[in-house]
C-alpha cells in the first residue's frame, strides 16, 4: 500500500463531468489499495471571473483581499470533488489550506510555504478517507489567508508529498508528459520517460510551460520525485527525479523554444563607468525581466552590451535606458531588434559528451540559419534566431541529436 | 465614539453597485467617529447557485462539504466589500468566521455558536480598520467549517455585537422596520418604534419574517439591543430591546398573519391510551412541524384533538396518523381542513390591559368572520380563520386597537 498524491489543475476540474472523471480516477487509485491525497485547483475560469469582479469594484484591489477572494475558488472545487467521490460510494473529506496546516510567509498573492503541519491530514487518512486538498493556498501563523501565486497548486502538491512522505507524486495536466520538443513544432517529438530536476528547470525556464520553475526547485530541495501525467488517459508520463548516472548516457534531453523575444544593444560605450550595473539597475527599476546578457569589449576598449527580453517590454526598456546614454560616451548608441526567438538545447549528458555545441552550430550552418546571441550553461546551450527560422532550426537540431528515437 | 455593528443581507450586497452603497454607509458611519464592524451575507443568488452546483454533482451532498462550499459565498462578499471601502479611501480588513474566532458546535449546515474569541478583531479595530466579517459561518474547535443555517448572518451580527460589547447593533433589511401589520394587507400599518424581545419573538413565530426567532432569542439571552433598519435609506427603524415598563402602556403591539395553514382533527377517541403523545410522536417521526394544539374531552369521556400545520405537510400528516386510528377506538375519525390562516395579536401590554381578548372576538363577531381554533399565551392571542377572511379580519382588529395611530 502506497501513499499517492495526485494533483489536478483547473482544466481537469473545469466542469461537473470532469470533476466526476477526477473523482473516478482518485477512487480507482484508492481501490487498488492505496492511500490517496488529491490536490486541486479552482475550476477553470473561476479565478479569472473573481479577478474580473474585483476589478469591477476597484482598479487596484488590495492583495490581502484578493487572497481572501481567490482562495474561495479552490475551496469550492474541493467540496464538489468530495461530493462526487461520495456519490460514487467513496469516503472523502475536503481539506482547506488552513486545515492542511500549510503555513506561509511572505507577501499576499505570492505567499511562500514555510512549514506544513500534517497532523489533521494524517488522522483523516488513518480513518480511510481520500483527502481532497485545496491547492494554491495556505495561512500565516497569524491566520491570514495567502495564495501562492502562479503554479501554486503544483507547489502545494509537491510540498504535501514531502510533508506526508508520499511514495508517489503525480502532477496531472492536459499533456502526456514532457516532450523532447513542442509536438506542434516538431512532429516526431517524443515523450521523455525521465529527466533530472536540473534538466526540468532548464526546460521550464526556456519556455516549456508544463510547470513553473519554483515547483521544480521545491521538489529538488526536498527530494520529491514526481511524474507529469495526462488526466485524460492512463499513459505513463515523465518522471522528474534526482540525477542518476544512467541519465548522462543521453547527450541532449530536449529542446525548448520561446518566441516573442527582442534584443536591446548598447554599443559604442567609451566612458569608464560601471555600465553593466547602470543598465541592469535601470531595467530592474522599470520592472523589466531580462534574460540573456552578452557583453563584449573590443581591443580598442569600446564596449558593447546586449540582452534579451520579451518583446512587450521593449518600449519600456528603451524609455528606461535613453537617459543613461549620455553617460556612456559621445558615440554610445541604443539599438533594438524584435521578431526573435530563443532556442535552448538541454541535457545533463552534455557535461560528458563533447561536441554538443559543435553539432548545434554545424546544424545551423547547414540549414543556413543565422545565429544571433549565444549563451551557455553547464547543461544548456541557448541561442537566438529570427522568429521565422525557429521551427526549422528546432526540427534540424532535434533530428541531429536523434531525439525522435526516444521510446516512451 | 461608539462601536457599531451593522449587518447587511444578501440583497443589500447583491450587485457591485449595491456593494458600493454598503461600503459608503459603513464609511460614513466610521467618519462620524465610530468604530465600525460590518457583517455580511453572500451576494444574492450566490448561495442558491452553489447549492445547485452541489446537486448537479450528487442528489444528496454531504453536509460537511456543503458547509465548505457555501461558506465561500460570504468569503467572497467580505473581500469585495473591503475592496470597495478601500477604493473610497477607507481602511478595512475582511474577517472570516475563523478569524472572528466564532467557535461553533453541533451539526454541519446548522452549527450553533459556542463562544467567540475576539482578540484578532479587537487588535484590527484598534488599528483603525473597519472590520468586514463573514456572517453565517464559524469553525469548530477542531477547525472544521460550519454554517449556521437559516438567518445565520443575523445571528453572527448579534453574537459579534455581544462579544465586542458593541454600543449599537443594526440589522439592515429591505424594509424600514417591524410594522403593526403587513403593510401590503393593512394599508395604514405603522412602523413600531420599539418593542421587547418577547414581542418580537411572537411576531417572528407568527409569520412576520423580518428575522428568524433564534437570532432574537440569542439577543435576548445576551442582552443585545438591536435595530431593524432599511439599507436603502436613513430612516430610524425598529429597536428590539429588554422590556421596559413604558412598553406596557400599549395594549397591543402588532398583528401578524400566516397563510397556507391546515387543520387536522382526530375525533371520537374513546380508547384509554396516551393519545396526545402517540399523535405527536407519529408526526415528529414524519418530521412534520405542528403549531397550535387544541384538545378537548367531553363529559362522556370522548376526546377530540386538533392541530395546525402548513398545508404542504397535510398529506404526510394523514399518512402518518392513519395507522394509529384503530388504537383510538371504533369511532375514531381523522378529519382535515385546508385553506386556513392564522392571525395573531401580540403585545406585552395585554398582561395589564384587560379585555383584549374580548375586543378581538367582538370584532370578529361584528365582521361576521367565523373563528376556528383559538390559543392564547401571556402576550399573544392566536386564532384561525378562513384564508379568504384574513385580510378583513386583520384590518378590523388593527383598527379596533388604533394601531394606525403609532407615530414613527
Amino acid at each position: 500500500m502506497a501513499l499517492i498524491v495526485q494533483k489536478y489543475g483547473g482544466s481537469s476540474v473545469g466542469t461537473i463531468d470532469r470533476i466526476r472523471n477526477v473523482a473516478r480516477r482518485l477512487l480507482d487509485t484508492a481501490r487498488e489499495g492505496n492511500s490517496v491525497v488529491g490536490v486541486v485547483s479552482a475550476m477553470q475560469g473561476v479565478t479569472d471571473r473573481l479577478i474580473k469582479l474585483a476589478h469591477e469594484v476597484t482598479p487596484a484591489p488590495s492583495e490581502r483581499e484578493l487572497d481572501v477572494l481567490l482562495s474561495t475558488g479552490e475551496q469550492q472545487s474541493i467540496a464538489l470533488l468530495c461530493m462526487a467521490i461520495q456519490d460514487m460510494g467513496g469516503k472523502a473529506v475536503s481539506i482547506t489550506g488552513a486545515q492542511a496546516g500549510i503555513r506561509t510567509f511572505g507577501s499576499h498573492t505570492r505567499g511562500r510555504i514555510g512549514s506544513i503541519h500534517p497532523g489533521f491530514m494524517l488522522s483523516r487518512l488513518a480513518e480511510g478517507n481520500i483527502l481532497i486538498c485545496a491547492g494554491f493556498q495556505g495561512i500565516t501563523e497569524e491566520g491570514l489567508i495567502h495564495t501562492l501565486g502562479r503554479g501554486g497548486s503544483d507547489l502545494s502538491a509537491i510540498a504535501l508529498a514531502a510533508a506526508l512522505k508520499a511514495d508517489v507524486c503525480q502532477i496531472y495536466t492536459d499533456v502526456d508528459g514532457v516532450y523532447t520538443c513542442d509536438p506542434r513544432i516538431v512532429r516526431d517529438a517524443a515523450k521523455i520517460p525521465s529527466l533530472s530536476y536540473d534538466e526540468m528547470l532548464e526546460m521550464a525556464s526556456s519556455g516549456s510551460k508544463v510547470m513553473q520553475a519554483r515547483s521544480v526547485e521545491f521538489a529538488k530541495k526536498f527530494h520529491v520525485a514526481f511524474e507529469v501525467r495526462n488526466s485524460m488517459n492512463n499513459n505513463p508520463g515523465t518522471i522528474v527525479q534526482e540525477e542518476i548516472p544512467a541519465m548522462e548516457a543521453v547527450a541532449v534531453r530536449g529542446i525548448s523554444i520561446e518566441r516573442g523575444q527582442a534584443r536591446v544593444t548598447v554599443s559604442g560605450i567609451t566612458a569608464p563607468v560601471a555600465y553593466t550595473a547602470k543598465i541592469l539597475n535601470a531595467l530592474a527599476e522599470a520592472e523589466i525581466n531580462i534574460d540573456m546578457i552578452v557583453a563584449n569589449t573590443a581591443h580598442d576598449g569600446i564596449a558593447r552590451q546586449s540582452f534579451t527580453m520579451h518583446v512587450n517590454d521593449l518600449g519600456h526598456a528603451q524609455a528606461a535606458l535613453k537617459p543613461l546614454m549620455a553617460e556612456f560616451g559621445p558615440n554610445a548608441r541604443l539599438e533594438t531588434e524584435a521578431g526573435l526567438a530563443k532556442l535552448s538545447v538541454v541535457g545533463i549528458g552534455m557535461r560528458s559528451h563533447s561536441g554538443v555545441a559543435a553539432t548545434v552550430f554545424q546544424t545551423m550552418a547547414d540549414e543556413g540559419i543565422p545565429v544571433g546571441m549565444i549563451s551557455t550553461s553547464e547543461i544548456k546551450i541557448t541561442l537566438t534566431v529570427d522568429e521565422r527560422d525557429v521551427e526549422r532550426a528546432a526540427s534540424a537540431v532535434h533530428a541531429a541529436f536523434h531525439l525522435n528515437a526516444i521510446k516512451p
